[in-house]
C-alpha cells in the first residue's frame, strides 16, 4: 500500500447521504483507493495519523481562469460595464505569456493549499498551463482552450453594434485545442473540453466544427451562457433569439454541455437546459462581485440539474479557495431565495466535490470508494475555528466545514495517489519562489499599466485620487 | 518606547481616505501611539520588523454573543422559526454557567487570532465574561448585560399571544448591569452599555429606569431592533405601533442609541433613526444564515448613518472572524442592491475598524494617530492568497484584505499597548487547553441534548436520519 490514513473521520459520499464514518481508515495504492471502512491499522509506505482529522474527497473547481491571478485586487467594487475594459484591460495588456504562467502557478498553488484537487482551467494557450503548471504540480486538470473569434475592438463598440468575427483566429484556437487533446489523450491526469467562449464571440461555422469534434470524441462543450445584457443584445440582433433558444435549435443542449454562470436565463430556459441534461457551473462570489447578482445555482438544483462550483478569476472574488466559495455560495443563495434552508451545508459540500466531478463528466472521482481515483484531502478539526466537533446527535463538523473553515485547515492533499501537500507544506512546489516571481512581475505590470489605466477612466480613478484606494 | 513596528505599510485612517503610508513606522508607549509616520529606525523594548507586513488598527466586533460558541454548528440551514427553540434551545438548556465561559474563551480567542481587538459582548452575566475572559485575555470589551423580563415560555406561544413580563427578573438583570458598571468604572479596557434585549422583551417600567441611568451616566443603550414578524406583532398588539415609532415616542432615539440588525425597518423608519443620530450594527452573515435576509447596512450608510459590523453568535455565521464578516458584508450588500459598487472594500474596511469604534461610542480608537489608544495589528502580505501587493497605480492590498484574506494572515495583535499575539502565537492564552475544554464540554452538551433535540422535532431531524448530517 502506498498511503494509509488511519484513525480518521471520513466523509465518503458512498451513499445517498454523506456516508460519514466516525472512526475509519483509508488505503491508497497505484493511484486508486483500495480500502475505505472502519478503522484498522493499515500499513503503507506513508502512514498518516488521522486523529483529530477529517478525510474527504478533494474539492473540484469546475470553472477557473487562473492565468490572471497576478491581477488580484485590480478590478473590484466597480460598475460591471467598466470591469473588463477599464478595470482588467489596462493591466492585462501589459502581461506577457510568461505572466499567465506565473499567475496560474500562484492560483493553482492557492487552490491546492486549500484542498482543490481538480481544476477546470479555461484559458487561451491552455496547453502551456497544462504542461508548465498542472503537470509539474501534480494537479488534476480539465483543459479548456478558449475559442474566441471576435476581431473587433469591443471596448469601443456600442452594445448593438455586431462584433466582427475572424475565422483565422478561430482556426488557430481550435488547432491549439486539438493539440492539447492529442498530446494528453493517454494521460489520466488531463482531460479536456471544447470551449467556445460565449455564443456572441464565435461564428456558426466554428461552432459546427466544434460540435462535430465534441460528438466524435464524446467530449463536453463548456461555454459561458447568458452573461447579461450585452450578450443578449448581440444574439438577439444577429439571430433574433436568446442564447438558450439558439443553442437548443442548434442541437447543442445535451448531457455533454456544461454551461457557466447562466444568470441571464428565464425560468423556462433553465427548465429547458436541465431537461436536456445540460450541466451548470456557478461562480457565486465572482458574479456577486462583478455583477451584483447571485447565479441560479439553487434554481438548477431544484429542477434536478447537476451543478458544480468555480472560483472564476482572482480579479473578482479575490481568491481560488473553494472553501470560501462554498460558504459564499450558500449564504448568497439563502438571500437570493429569502430562505435560510437554501443550499444547506450538506448539499453545498457535495457541489464542491462529487457534484463538481459530475458536472465535469469525470468518472470515478469525487467520492471515497474502493477502486475510485485517489484524490483525497485531510482537514485538521482541532483548530480554533472548527472546535468543537461532535458526532451526536449529528455531525456538527459538516456545517462547520462549510461555514467556519478558511480552507487552510487542509493539511494533506493527495492527487491520483500522490502526496502533494504534507502537514501543510508543499512537497515539490517552491512556494516562496512562485510568490517572489508573482510579486516581481505584478509590480512591473501594474506600473506599466498605470497610465493606460488612468486614461481608461474607470470610477476607481476618483477613488484613488481621494486617497481611498 | 515599548513597541516599535519598523519598515511597514500602514493604514492609518488619519485622513478622509485611508491614510496609507507605504513605508512607515509606528511606535507605542504606555498604551498609546507615540509615533506614526515615515519609516525610521525606532528603538523599543519590542521591535517588530514590518517588512512585507501591513500595520492597521485592530478590528472592532460591534455585536457578539461569544458565550454560546460551544454550540458552533448546531443550528444552521433551518427555518428561522425553528432556529431558537428547536435548533439552539435543546442544547443551550444543557449548558452550565461555566460552559458560557469556555465558549466565550473559544470565541474571543478566535476573534483575537483574526485581528479583533475590541468586542461588544452582549450576554447574561456579562460581568463573569469580563472578569474571567476579557480581562485575563487582555482584550478590550464593551460589556452589555442582557436585560430581559419575559417569563412566559415563548416556544409554546402563538405569535399574537403577548409575553408576560416579570419585574423581578428585570431588576436582577439591571443589578448585574450596574455591578459591572461600578466595578470597571476606572478600567480603560472595559466600557459598558445598557442592553434591553428587544422592545418586545422588556416592560416600559424597566425601560424608563434604563433610560434614566443611561442618560445620567452618558452611556449607550444597545438594543436588538426590528428583528422580524414576531417582534412586529408583539409590539403592534401591545402598543399599536412599530418598534421604531414607539422608541421615537419614548425619546429613546438619540446619538447614544445603538440598534442591532434593523432588518424589519421601512425606508422612512431608517431615515428617522439616522436623523436622530442612532447608530447601527449589522451582522450580515448571521442574518443571512438565520433569516435569509441582508441587513440594511448600505441603506444606513447612504443616509449618512454610522454603522459597525458584528459576528453575532457562532451557531449562525459559524465564526467570530471579522475578516470573513467584512467580505460577506460586502458581497451580500452587492446582491441586495444589485450593484457591484455597493460596500466597496475601502468603506467596508472602515466599518470593521474606525466606524465600528464610532458605533460603540469609543473615543481615541480605530485609527493610527499620535496619542490614540494602541490597538494595532500586523498582517503578513506575503501569503499565497494576498500576493501580489502593489502600491501603484493604487493599493491592491485594500481589496485583497477584504476579499482575499482569511483573517489568519494576522500575525501580531497589540491591545492597549500590550502584545497579545506574536508571530501568530498567543503569549499568555493557553490555546490548546481551551480547545480541549471546549471539545470535552461540547461532547457532553450535545450528548445530553440529543433526546430533547430530537423531541423538539426541527426539520434537521429528518436530514440526520437520511444520513446527510
Amino acid at each position: 500500500m502506498d498511503i494509509a490514513i488511519n484513525n480518521t473521520k471520513l466523509i465518503t459520499f458512498k451513499s445517498d447521504g454523506l456516508g460519514i464514518i466516525e472512526e475509519g481508515a483509508l488505503g491508497i495504492e497505484d493511484g486508486r483507493i483500495t480500502y475505505v471502512g472502519k478503522n484498522t491499522k493499515l500499513d503503507a509506505d506513508i502512514v498518516i495519523d488521522g486523529h483529530d482529522k477529517l478525510t474527504m474527497p478533494g474539492l473540484v473547481n469546475a470553472h477557473t481562469h487562473t492565468g490572471i491571478t497576478l491581477l488580484r485586487g485590480c478590478a473590484q467594487d466597480m460598475p460591471e460595464i467598466q470591469w473588463m475594459n477599464k478595470g482588467i484591460g489596462p493591466f492585462a495588456q501589459q502581461m506577457k505569456a510568461s505572466d499567465m504562467l506565473i499567475g496560474s502557478k500562484l492560483g493553482v498553488m492557492e487552490g491546492l493549499r486549500t484542498g482543490t484537487t481538480t481544476f477546470a482551467e479555461y484559458s487561451y494557450d491552455v496547453g502551456e498551463l497544462v504542461e508548465k503548471v498542472y503537470k509539474p504540480f501534480g494537479a488534476r486538470v480539465v483543459a479548456i482552450e478558449t475559442l474566441n473569434e471576435v476581431i473587433s475592438k469591443r471596448a469601443k463598440m456600442g452594445p448593438d453594434e455586431l462584433y466582427e468575427f475572424g475565422s483565422e483566429k478561430g482556426e488557430k484556437c481550435l488547432k491549439k485545442a486539438r493539440k492539447v487533446a492529442e498530446r494528453y489523450k493517454n494521460d489520466p491526469m488531463v482531460d479536456y473540453m471544447y470551449g467556445p467562449q460565449a455564443l456572441d464571440m464565435v461564428s456558426m461555422d466554428l461552432l459546427s466544427k466544434v460540435k462535430e469534434l465534441a460528438d466524435k470524441e464524446d467530449k463536453f462543450i463548456h461555454m459561458h451562457i447568458a452573461q447579461g445584457e450585452r450578450e443578449r443584445r448581440q444574439i438577439a440582433n444577429r439571430y433574433g433569439k436568446s442564447t438558450v433558444e439558439l443553442l437548443d435549435d442548434m442541437g447543442f443542449l445535451s448531457e455533454n454541455f456544461l454551461a457557466a454562470h447562466c444568470h441571464d436565463t428565464s425560468v423556462s430556459e433553465r427548465s429547458a437546459l436541465v431537461e436536456k441534461g445540460v450541466k451548470m457551473v456557478g461562480c457565486p462570489s465572482s458574479i456577486a462581485m462583478i455583477d451584483g447578482i447571485v447565479p441560479p445555482v439553487e434554481d438548477f438544483l431544484k429542477l434536478g440539474g447537476i451543478v458544480g462550483l468555480g472560483s472564476d478569476q482572482a480579479p473578482g472574488p479575490g481568491t481560488h479557495n473553494m472553501f470560501k466559495e462554498m460558504r459564499n455560495a450558500a449564504l448568497l443563495s439563502k438571500v437570493r431565495h429569502s430562505d435560510p434552508t437554501s443550499m444547506p451545508s450538506w448539499k453545498t459540500l457535495k457541489l464542491g466535490t462529487i457534484e463538481g466531478a459530475k458536472a465535469l463528466g469525470l468518472k470515478g472521482l469525487g467520492a471515497l470508494k474502493k477502486g475510485m481515483l485517489a484524490d483525497v484531502i485531510t482537514i485538521e478539526l482541532n483548530r480554533i475555528n472548527l472546535v468543537p466537533s461532535v458526532n451526536k446527535p449529528f455531525h456538527n463538523f459538516i456545517p462547520n466545514l462549510v461555514y467556519s473553515s478558511t480552507g487552510y485547515e487542509v493539511d494533506n492533499v493527495i492527487i491520483n495517489g500522490e502526496l502533494v501537500l504534507k502537514d501543510g507544506e508543499f512537497l515539490s512546489i517552491d512556494e516562496e519562489k512562485i510568490k517572489e516571481q508573482a510579486q516581481e512581475r505584478a509590480e512591473v505590470i501594474f506600473e506599466e499599466g498605470s497610465i493606460p489605466w488612468r486614461e481608461a477612466g474607470s470610477d476607481l480613478v476618483d477613488i484613488v485620487d481621494e486617497g481611498s484606494l
